[in-house]
């Protein structure tokens, strides 16, 4: 494959509605794989780096870093896939692969070059990366990851990021039989907590701000549901908790969350607020208690997650949209109406280009 | 003994001086040692407690939780100590003994009544604390442990608060050989972890506003010693610990230190400050970091402190001071003004009844 020229939904500017464009993919490497896209996840973050909330970014910008797809081809060094199997990319699409991190298969935290993000970043070519909103993608085999049969690669897509950054800390944590998890705000993230808490044998509770999605979460596996809205919870719920992992980026009371750990346990975030959060040291030391942070995961823990979601019949529970409908689906997500997450399908990518 | 009458130096107000008193101790029970203090160190928190810094206090107030002497006379059912044994007590006498904390030796951590404070509380029997500003004290066995012989009494003393501060969390984060330690501040508390993460076999760094107490830093165990007013540091030693403790009370710019944290590393505050500190979840996201807290320590792990220290032969450095030293000491600690520890000589407190 020399360069190619495929179709893509991009931004062209900060805040501007996403629109059918070309973009090019670059030829393939002796170590990459050729990836035709099927379905790409909708990230809260893509809208969020699209409105420049996290700093300058680069335009135009093809968001997405929940691919899921299928290998076309393959260069001639690569031994990790095949043509035909069934693949997914995440986050990342390369790091420095020297940094101790790195080595350790933490290429999320590689203390090198950095992770080189799957879209709005520069490649080591000097080109912009662009992500999962296109019909296809050449990455290094290092950096894609199995779809194992068992999961519909549209129920897969999200897994690429909102599963992996719950599973990530969840297995970090040490979650199993016997451990009591929390799971604060069930969206997209929270969503995958919950099912992923559960199929790993803890005892689950939701802390969402209102009963309103209580079906939905005992359906994903949740033995409790509480609203955080009423204060009566945090009461009720004071040390209870081993490990809370809080999806929401919204500024929480961290004080009073930490209030629900057990003694010794650990509030992780892997939602981040902009600005910092006030939190009062005495609510650490008395319990000996942990604020954390985890970010997505390395490529052979996704691939570890991406087997145990298999294992377990687990996929994200998704609405699945034409690329027509993507600047409507961004409104949906700043307004948390989505359960839980929306995936593109990518073949509509092209269509969209004919007026 | 029936309730006896002993010297003691107390506020008799909310910022009062302290001045000579005499108060009650209870008759022996069963399983209570009475012990004659030799020595008692001022801790900073006698201070914070007296001025009402940490909310309401109970007055005439005498304060000490450092405390080390001689069990003079035990009650009939005493098993863990005899008369002649050199014995400490710490920053609780009680605990509910029930809860699993207390089960599991973490005392400090009580989940039922909660400790029961040497000083500024009160018992069930509805009588205040009294600390050991004074020249006896009757404690119950289970809250008073061995001072074993290799470390002198008055050396002692700042162990059973600022030495167990530091140890438990060097401990309970498996400070040993080939971690990379640092402590922030090197005061009372700070001196402490220094000396005993340098024993634990760690690569201690110490990082002080300052380089004033370099040499004494080196010669505490320190491999390296930084300052923190200079911004370079920061820069420096970013990524660089496994471990930071902090001991400074005042509100430090926590995301600075956390970026000099490996991954996976550990900030835990031992000294808090009164109000919130900001945090950027970022500063944690990126490397899995953690922000944790610690408290003193239980008892079985006091003991435990004081055996590693006398094997270590290590105690605190500190200057004697007579009774009538005890307000000038408390105005040279509020100035930083002490190296490392004021230990009062309690054999002085009687004289100062004498006008």
């Amino acid at each position: 494959m020399s360069v190619a020229t495929v179709h893509a939904f991009a931004a062209p500017a900060p805040k501007a509605p996403l629109e059918h464009t070309t973009i090019p993919r670059r030829a393939l490497g002796e170590h990459d794989v050729l990836i035709e896209i099927r379905y790409a996840g909708i990230c809260h973050s893509d809208i969020h780096q699209i409105r420049e909330d996290w700093g300058e970014a680069i335009f135009p910008m093809v968001p997405g870093h929940e691919i899921a797809g299928v290998i076309t081809e393959v260069g001639s060094g690569v031994t990790r896939h095949a043509v035909g199997d069934r693949a997914g990319v995440g986050c990342f699409v390369d790091s420095c692969r020297d940094c101790d991190n790195c080595r350790a298969g933490l290429e999320q935290y590689c203390t090198g070059s950095g992770m080189l993000m799957t879209y709005n970043a520069t490649g080591s070519d000097g080109e912009p990366t662009y992500g999962g909103y296109s019909t296809h993608i050449v990455v290094d085999e290092n950096y894609s990851v199995r779809i194992p049969e068992g999961i519909t690669l549209d129920e897969a897509a999200p897994l690429l990021c909102a599963g992996i950054t719950l599973y990530s800390p969840l297995a970090h944590w040490k979650t199993g039989p016997g451990t009591r998890v929390a799971i604060v705000g069930m969206g997209g993230l929270g969503h995958m907590g919950v099912k992923i808490a559960h199929a790993m044998g803890a005892e689950v509770t939701v802390l969402s701000q209102s009963l309103r999605k209580q079906e939905d979460g005992l359906r994903f596996g949740a033995a409790h549901f509480h609203a955080t809205g009423d204060p009566a919870t945090f009461e009720r719920l004071a040390g209870s908790f081993d490990l809370i992992v809080n999806t929401v980026s919204a500024n929480l009371d961290m004080d009073a969350y930490l209030g629900l750990l057990r003694t010794g346990g650990t509030l992780v975030n892997v939602g981040a607020p902009e600005n910092p959060v006030p939190v009062n040291m005495f609510s650490l030391m008395f319990g000996r208690k942990h604020l954390a942070g985890s970010a997505i995961g390395g490529i052979r823990e996704t691939q570890e997650m991406l087997d145990f979601c298999a294992l377990h019949g687990i996929g994200a529970d998704i609405e699945v949209i034409s690329a027509d409908g993507i600047n409507d689906a961004y409104e949906r997500v700043v307004a948390g109406d989505v359960r839980y997450r929306f995936v593109i399908d990518t073949s509509t990518l092209a269509a969209a280009a004919t007026p």
